[in-house]
């Protein structure tokens, strides 16, 4: 079998790519601050479900910036979340991205608690005197330990990112979040992933960098 | 809405995750060495599509734990893929995980020749006298690279993991390597993504630390 390949030249690719997913998106619409987040996550998964399932609270969007802006660390609960973030462009606005997983303290707070250590990460990140974004890619437990430490008042995040991905309490969890008064981007379902929860972190710094506006 | 949570232990979310994914496959059986390495693609994306598009060349899995057992390093194209392998795992039978992305000599070597990074990170591979498992998740231009490489004789994997994804050529790519004589796993069709190349590894890396036979 004979295969073409389709002369794109590398600083082209990404473009082409965006430009194929609007022709396939079929004429659909998205509010003008959610686009670029919904096709980031399309072109990241090839999974065009993102059109739909990705919720957003009012204003999160610029929320998220307003909070990048300001200097906000972004706090992930895995470290290929933390490595996939464009950390250039976050230290540009005097942030940095954050992951405790590997942290002695964590391990040991979770074995203590009988938790899991991405639910640790987010008592950790409590104790932080930052401006936080929260990025949950993987772990429901993290977002509900997370609804929990909101709900004490132990701390209140700028934008919570909850794409965690999979089959237990993943559903459920996004659905908890989505009743906080915190700012979220949530994929409604079971899927999301630590690739998701970086893109929508690079969504936000490239609208910033592009100055789009916001 | 009062949201239910199902009471599991950390140590069981796995296993309890792995049950449905059996269960919701309703029957369908995989060939016994690459059911778990499926399984864990769903179990990393919660899309059922991977059910369905991975490919694997004759005794692909049996060859890439052979690889590992004697040492093979993984080269990856993105450090987030490198990011989510286990690398203590892989560590204990003499490999580690490369990825050339960051590096200084590649990103002049792709200005010079005007590729891609990516590309120019399997050309650096090509340079090492090392047993490699190649496993790319995001660059098509890496897996295109790769194939060319393959067939100027530089250079002879002991697996290719081919799950990158996207719009431009990451169709074409996979359909290129399934044409060598390399062994591969690769994800069909558009999807696929660093998280999914991390979490092949990773089967491969468990099904050997489990003493599962291979």
């Amino acid at each position: 079998m004979k295969i073409e390949l389709e002369q794109v030249s590398p600083h082209e690719i990404e473009k082409r790519s965006f430009e194929i997913i609007t022709e396939e998106l079929n004429g659909r619409t998205f509010p003008e601050d959610q686009e670029l987040v919904v096709k980031r996550c399309i072109h990241t998964s090839a999974d065009f479900d993102y059109a739909d399932n990705l919720c957003f609270s009012e204003h999160a969007v610029a929320k998220g910036i307003e909070a990048i802006r300001e200097g906000a660390c972004i706090v992930t609960d895995t470290q290929m979340a933390r490595s996939g973030i464009n950390k250039k462009v976050l230290a540009r606005h005097g942030g940095e991205a954050l992951c405790f997983m590997s942290d002695e303290d964590v391990a040991a707070r979770a074995k203590e608690t009988g938790s899991t250590r991405a639910a640790a990460c987010m008592e950790k990140a409590a104790e932080l005197d930052k401006k936080l974004i929260i990025a949950v890619g993987n772990a429901p437990t993290a977002l509900v330990r997370l609804y929990e430490l909101i709900g004490e008042g132990k701390i209140k995040p700028a934008l919570i990112i909850g794409v965690p991905v999979g089959f237990v309490n993943v559903v459920q969890s996004k659905e908890l979040i989505m009743q906080t008064n915190i700012p979220y981007i949530v994929a409604r379902g079971r899927k999301g992933g630590s690739n998701i929860a970086a893109c929508i972190c690079n969504a936000l710094l490239y609208m910033m960098d592009q100055d789009r506006g916001y």
